[in-house]
């Protein structure tokens, strides 16, 4: 526990993963752009600085759990990495694009540092439940070296090898495909629905047989109820998302159609008002489209 | 198990079905077009006509395990139905469209006969571990005298009410759902593999956390390896599938764009001499999209 940590970002995601790491015993230092929500954490030890680059610890340790790849890429500066500098590890969590994470390893190994992609399969309250699940790719030390730390809030931590961008490529097809389980219910009960069937009964009969897995069971309660309040995962994210793993996909020349679909999903929910709801609210388009909702 | 049940249809569910019933102790008067497919049965006590028509018992009980509508229309005669007559009842498990059970129920009922919508989500392995599911509708009496029955070689039993045609909305929608699966594990896999990412280390990440569901575990590995033989569900079959789905969902105004790129999936995969794969082989698509097949 010797470690002293530097956090950047306090969201909702990065809030809960800083508590269990206070609550652990390791010393951190933290950061957040709305100093407020930082705040809270002093209760349980945390420091508290104003400028991200006062929380770096030479040769030490920064996790980071921003929004996007321009939060990502504005913070850590030329100067940030060069004071992290030689050993230091950057353990960046946030969903961002494979090629920003590559570009960014580049500036780090540059200063002797080491950028571990990290990002997180987990909502916050699986963060608090320690049931979440973190991809792993970069510099094979740091990794090692960090792994200790990580399984402090996670339950399974799943190595992706060298390339710091495989981590987030994998993030991405997880979050791909838990839209695509949204869509694929969405028509598939919203035909059941004009047929005369309510959701809620092909909900319960194929989420307890064949798609007996969480992402159909827990989204699966939202879709049967067309219901996407509260929110734990903001619908504007779910359109930033897509459009990532369609730019990854296309960086490759890898087209996918069933993406295509899910980010048009995104754009036409946008234009219907519903920034505000989960993001789970893709859904609604099948509903819709069949004239079921107004 | 004084009930004596006519078994019509004895292809790779009907046959492991069959068996079970006799082993169950059932008497079983069995028909097959290819007659040679149910003389091995005989060993198990089953009793082989020639003529459908002779299988049937007044009033009695008659499966049918067939291979798409017209199938079940051509042998579901009049002549046969009024032959099964007051208070019979036809176990209809074959994947048809909700509306050729709707009307054949009315031709059903119209002799007294009751006409149950009874399809099950099984491959035969499935079927042998008696680990299947089966979706019963229509009316109520019978499907109380047939539960016994069915509930020797299913697992879960799923009521969906009088509609004789909800059971088979409940069966494409699942099928539907597989079919999207293998397409979402197609897109997401390759675009791991063109950045360098084996399909395999993907596969195993996502169905050991958010996707640890049979269907993914199991037709992952398919899409994992890219080998679709040996076959269990024939790839034209999905075709019929994804059409009758599509059917359906227009019959109602329920635009699906998911079982849209599905359906062109499958029409590809013939044009390019796949038709002796297993369905599976959707999720070749992406693979070819992306230049990864020749």
């Amino acid at each position: 526990m010797s470690e002293k940590i530097a956090f950047l970002g306090l969201g909702n995601l990065g809030t809960p993963i800083a508590e269990i790491l206070l609550e652990a015993g390791y010393e951190l230092v933290v950061w957040n752009r709305t100093a407020s929500k930082a705040e809270p954490l002093t209760k349980l030890g945390a420091t508290v600085v104003e400028n991200a680059i006062d929380a770096i610890t030479p040769g030490g340790i920064v996790f980071s759990v921003l929004a996007d790849d321009a939060a990502v890429e504005e913070l850590f500066s030329m100067e940030l990495v060069e004071k992290l500098g030689k050993d230091g590890v950057h353990v960046s969590m946030s969903t961002i694009s494979p090629e920003t994470s590559r570009q960014l390893a580049q500036v780090h190994e540059w200063y002797g540092a080491h950028y571990v992609g990290a990002p997180i399969f987990a909502r916050p309250e699986a963060v608090r439940a320690k049931v979440g699940n973190i991809c792993l790719s970069g510099n094979a030390g740091a990794k090692e070296r960090i792994k200790p730390i990580v399984e402090n809030f996670v339950k399974g931590v799943f190595d992706f090898g060298d390339d710091p961008g495989a981590a987030n490529v994998i993030k991405l097809a997880g979050n791909f495909m838990i839209a695509c389980s949204l869509e694929m219910m969405g028509e598939a009960f919203t035909m059941a629905e004009k047929n005369g069937i309510s959701r809620q009964s092909i909900y319960e009969m194929l989420t307890s047989t064949l798609f007996a897995a969480p992402i159909f069971q827990n989204y699966g309660k939202l879709v049967a109820s067309n219901t996407y309040e509260p929110v734990a995962f903001r619908f504007p994210l779910g359109l930033k998302d897509i459009n990532l793993t369609l730019q990854t996909a296309s960086d490759v020349n890898a087209p996918m159609p069933f993406a295509d679909i899910i980010r048009n999903r995104f754009i036409s929910g946008l234009a219907k008002g519903r920034e505000n709801l989960d993001w789970g609210a893709l859904a609604l388009g099948a509903s819709d489209d069949a004239g079921l909702t107004k």
